[in-house]
């Protein structure tokens, strides 16, 4: 990773030399919207008759105006935004110390998912040596993918403390740079330009159809963006800066995944966090670059979390009426505008009767069938979950897994 | 339906004047691509290391060079290409007849399927009452989307003779015009407008990055559609006319139901098919007008088929991949290219070094997660298999019914 040091300042106009810079490597990836998920969403939720996760919802008459605009970063490269972020650090890297010498060295990481995938990207394409550290219990897609892209596998335990012993391992032997998942300014501004693609799409969109967004307005009032370790929360802040661009985290409740949003509210960072939530992209805590800019109540409104049950109402919803094959971690944005009570009545209250266009963020599509399949089939036996033999969504269990 | 003398002639014109004329009441859906299947399409299945269907494919060295551009008609409204025939049909039925008139008498479908929502939409866009007749046994989704579009749905039983009863009582009772799912030139025109737009955004993409076609083309050499009841088939056939690029019929082979694949070998059209195929929009036998284009050597170039395993294949690879969530007749076209060794050996031999640009229709979305999970969960047993409780996905089997 590049030094410190050197990391242009966490500005919007330092998101939009990013894009610039990765702009050839990514995929400008579309933005899209649903007629009918609009209508759920500016339904009270006592008064809908789609199908709703479980629950008495009778008290839940939020009845806010929405128009949503869905960036879908399910249809990146390697599935998820992860490569912008990937593309932007490792061209840092190179432009500090130079193509050769990165080469010779190579770079690192610890990953099971979508970050191994696309630092491994990042690094083929710049004919860059890439040794990525995953638990040996990860599942065979992600490590066939990684492999793939013509990484470097090595296997780990899943503790941390095992994975960082074979990353200081392989930093001593190859001199190897680490990029990390998320914890890096350049990171976050890589991530953050999603943000300025979705806010020129949705424009386009309504300027072409003004009917796609709510009356009268002709941009975007708000984003709703997941967290787990923040890397991307923190750049679309940034890159929204000064736009009067609302930003919302999404997080998932289960086993004290919101951590982000606990961490909030008492004012301190949650360091560590085990949950076994189905969003496996958010089981991550918060990381101290990206706490910093979240913790800005100028750049972040406030962080909303859900349940289980909400997270795979929304992915069916994503799914059967937008049409948008995406991961659990990807729906809980959606999930959070469509079933989070507290959030609703807030965009109620301050959109009033004139509504807001929100983007939601779609982080990623890395999932395969047979886990749908685990998600939607009967659940799981109630003794092996007690076990903690299965997750929720009936996949082996493994620690917690950055990235 | 208007009446078959006033239709226009099978042309491409009138596609294009077909198109005009629906397409401020449609989507005008997205064509994407996907670099990761253009990479196995273009791989002899005897070399691929990815996921295949189950079978020795050894021998299935065939290695031709294309790459794909997906038409994404689930993204159509109503999820999707249905939604363009029933609008150009009620529209052409409204000219012939005048809008009051249509109005007074209401028009009438029988279909548990997709035509059902499509014709229930543009009825109630020009407020027309629609009446449809569904198998009681349908699946509660389905009536309730259909429904949801504002139809009078009425429920018979499912073999053919009981819902044509209803459906003539319906006539004779309140003199609505029937609109069939597939088999006018109406329907056929309508459903070809997709292949207009597949064309020139083939071609636009190209212009905009040329890496995304195969070296040296601008345009597309073939398209690889569906074929069910043959609407969609022969109007893209129509559609196509004079342009050169090459139409295919795509077909599962599943207890007989390639129909069109058979009829064209034996010089007859099958007029009854009995299967439960997991594309269970393909599941009717080819009509009557639609045979009539099919069968013109000049128009369609041939039909081919797969198994049940190929189409599950190439589903879980559209979405996986491409991150489409699509139904399982829209992955037949896919599973013809990536696994129909005849085919292969066809493009091979005609495309040469130089390759092919291939369309894929991808004709919709309908479908469910938990149908989904089915397909892709531990299989039925054999013996409810064998009696014919469970189609091969699971689900309850009725009679086929169209649309």
């Amino acid at each position: 990773m590049a030094d410190l040091s050197t990391c242009p300042p966490l500005t919007r106009s330092s998101v939009q030399i990013a894009h610039k810079r990765i702009q050839s490597y990514i995929h400008l990836t579309p933005t899209s919207t649903c007629e009918t998920i609009n209508h759920i969403a500016s339904t009270a939720q006592a008064s809908r008759t789609d199908s709703q996760p479980a629950g008495d919802v009778s008290s839940c008459t939020a009845n806010p105006k929405v128009k949503l605009f869905f960036k879908c970063e399910n249809q990146q490269r390697i599935g998820a935004f992860k490569a912008r972020g990937a593309f932007y650090a490792l061209g840092r890297l190179i432009e500090e110390e130079g193509l050769e010498e990165v080469k010779k060295k190579g770079v690192v990481t610890h990953s099971s998912g979508n970050h191994a995938q696309a630092l491994a990207l990042a690094a083929r394409t710049h004919g860059v040596p890439a040794h990525i550290v995953m638990p040996g219990i990860s599942t065979p897609s992600k490590i066939a993918g990684t492999q793939a892209q013509g990484a470097n596998v090595i296997f780990s335990g899943s503790t941390s403390d095992e994975r960082e012993a074979v990353v200081a391992e392989l930093i001593e032997k190859t001199g190897a740079r680490l990029v990390p998942p998320y914890d890096h300014p350049d990171i976050m501004l890589g991530q953050g330009t999603q943000a300025l693609e979705l806010e020129s799409q949705a424009e386009e969109l309504i300027a072409q159809n003004p009917g796609l967004g709510v009356k009268g307005k002709r941009r975007l009032d708000a984003v709703i963006a997941p967290i787990g370790g923040g890397g991307m929360l923190s750049g679309i802040c940034t890159a929204l800066q000064g736009t009067g661009i609302k930003v919302f985290g999404a997080e998932p409740n289960f086993e004290g995944a919101n951590d982000a949003e606990i961490g909030l509210k008492e004012g301190k960072r949650v360091e560590k966090v085990k949950t076994l939530t189905i969003a496996d992209g958010l089981r991550t805590p918060v990381g101290v670059h990206p706490w910093g800019v979240i913790t800005d109540k100028k750049q972040l409104e406030g962080i909303y979390s859900v349940s289980e049950e909400q997270i795979k109402a929304a992915l069916k919803l994503a799914m059967e009426r937008a049409k948008l094959f995406i991961e659990p971690s990807a729906a809980v944005p959606l999930a959070v505008m469509l079933y989070n009570e507290e959030f609703r009545k807030l965009v109620e209250k301050e959109a009033g009767e004139e509504g807001w266009n929100v983007g939601i963020i779609l982080s990623g599509g890395n999932t395969t069938v047979e886990a749908i399949a685990k998600l939607f089939a009967a659940p799981a036996k109630v003794e092996e979950r007690a076990e903690g033999k299965v997750g929720i969504n009936g996949e082996r269990t493994a620690e917690n897994v950055a990235g």
